[in-house]
């Protein structure tokens, strides 16, 4: 097994540098809601982006927000960093049904927004954002984390689409476990109206990723399925859900998502990647590798007709999404993702959710078959 | 014997564990179109079972068949087998789409009838089946031996039936590709009519662990798809299938399988099995664990409230399904399998098969979405 380590051929690119200087794109922040907006704002400014200003009703998720960005000013409200011409580009984690009201918003007043996933709640919502982005020729981006600022799902781009390492990519097979946790959650998280159903919400990271690893720039739901299969005392929360697609590329893509991460994993997920082409395969143990000595993620397995290649592409990667977008911000192009890419990733995750199947209801009662 | 490279000879040795002393339960051999004829055997013996005859219309094939199992004597004819009042039961790996008239005559005949799997390519072969068994009370038995060939798979059984090690099992995801190999199948391999289907060949190996593990009795296709994704000069080959069901206990499984494994891989397929339960999850690493050094497959991870566990279980837990079928047959009862449980099996996969969207043919064209 002498290839199983070796990662020689498939030399990673270097962290991006950031692409613009202090005070040369500045951003602020509306909307604190999913802890999501961490993320967003530290990809943004590892690229070089400046965070001004901060703004939620709730004067607490302020407080806690700015302990950890002291950069950012608290605005006295919404319409102050809405009026605020130096403002490049708003980030916001807001719940996710308010969302697309919020970018509309923030569109209307001549920024971009960066909002974190899900982008919408119903189709509704997306076809005002597409009106609005007619109109106001805005973008309307939105935080894919589980690619955009994962390493071993950039890296994967990099063998797929850069090096051709498994031939033409037939499938894609996402594995989306997440940990539900105790008590943490806030009480939209379980409302149905608020967070818009398991396919709409942690499927869109999923449906994202079919289409960038296939190329597929449409794609039809074959069929999709939700459950609660095991929460009795929140009935609106789906538990489980998967999804089928296939691309206008013939393409498919299945994705399974569920809150029942056990506590004994060190995780918040066992998430996975498996990338099925017609040379050869590709695995991704994004944040764990489970029961195994090995530390850390960003496991990335390679089968192709040479052998078995193993790599750990965390701290060698980067996450270049976020510099290219501020780049696209500034020149109004469309090189970190097209809204077009964004938009379709939304819409098959509404009509995957809308479409569902129930297989089980109140913590597993079974749906007639 | 066991060669892991090749799928189509792969026949698993374990423990000799007899339940029948020599010549208490003889068995004979009709038809060797598929080498899994060979593990069928293996797991008769290593249970007590006597080998006494063999034919096949193709002397070369019994010849081979017989360097290997010396003990088998060559028969002139089928008849002389299925007239021989002293065999109990007739083993059987004939081309896929002959199996179920094969039964009905070994069952007519008085004898129980074992199979490789595929048991049936059409509905009409099933139900003539099912006739058959009503008038004689024979047995129509499947070697499904993606699960009762391999020892992690059994281990998993008992992990979720005896042991409730992750509660309530509430998905089944299986993936299994298969090395095509180049040059080594037969044309039958290649012909629709014949080998039914990757849904039905392939995939009956897996609807029959989702029905196992989740515990279901009946089950609904949610969704089914077939492909030829990169076979232009097999355009019946279907090289790629997936399948999504529920059970009529709410569980649902997901399944795919594909003849894409890559040149590189030690083993003929990266078979794996996910049960995702209510307390936990259960992955198994058939017959590798791809890009480590680890050698061997039966590998089990379980992660759990507690923490995750990891097991390498080849030569450790045997499989027992071949003596509990020999005292089936023997005491006419159903410890090993029910007949029930098999046949819904095949007519799942059936189903599958026919419902199945084509997204690609004839190497790659995507079909209109």
């Amino acid at each position: 097994m002498a290839n199983a380590a070796d990662g020689m051929n498939y030399a990673p690119k270097g962290k991006p540098n950031p692409v613009v200087k202090e005070g040369e794109f500045p951003f602020a922040v509306i909307g604190l809601d999913h802890g999501h907006i961490n993320g967003q704002c530290n990809g943004l400014l590892e690229a070089g982006a400046t965070l001004t200003k901060v703004y939620d009703p709730d004067p607490a998720k302020v407080a806690a927000f700015i302990k950890s960005f002291p950069q950012a000013k608290a605005a006295e409200s919404k319409a102050e960093i809405l009026e605020d011409d130096a403002v490049k580009m708003v980030a916001a984690a807001a719940i996710p049904n308010q969302r697309g009201a919020l970018g509309c918003e923030v569109m209307r007043h001549g920024k971009d927004y960066f909002t974190d996933k899900c982008p919408f709640t119903t189709l509704g919502q997306l076809e005002e954002a597409k009106k609005v982005i007619a109109e106001t020729k805005q973008k309307y981006m939105v935080y894919f984390s589980e690619r955009l600022h994962v390493e071993s799902a950039m890296f994967a781009g990099e063998l797929v689409h850069d090096k051709g390492a498994i031939g033409k990519v037939v499938q894609v097979i996402g594995l989306g476990p997440h940990r539900l946790g105790s008590g943490g959650r806030p009480d939209w998280f379980f409302n149905r109206e608020e967070y818009g159903g398991i396919l709409t919400d942690i499927g869109s990271h999923q449906l994202e990723q079919f289409l960038y690893y296939t190329g597929a720039t449409d794609a039809k739901v074959l069929s999709s399925a939700i459950a609660n299969y095991d929460n009795p005392d929140h009935p609106e929360l789906d538990d489980w859900g998967q999804v089928t697609v296939v691309g206008d590329n013939g393409a498919t893509g299945y994705h399974r998502v569920d809150w029942f991460t056990p506590d004994g994993l060190r995780s918040w997920g066992d998430g996975r990647l498996f990338l099925l082409g017609t040379e050869g395969y590709i695995e991704l143990r994004k944040y764990v590798d489970p029961a195994t000595e090995t530390q850390g993620g960003d496991h990335v397995l390679l089968v192709d007709k040479k052998g078995e290649h193993r790599f750990q592409v965390n701290g060698q990667v980067g996450f270049r999404f976020f510099g290219e977008l501020i780049k696209d911000c500034i020149n109004r192009t469309e090189i970190a993702m097209t809204q077009a890419h964004a938009f379709k990733a939304a819409e098959l995750c509404l009509q995957a959710q809308a479409q569902a199947v129930v297989v089980a209801t109140d913590g597993g009662r079974p749906a007639a078959l």
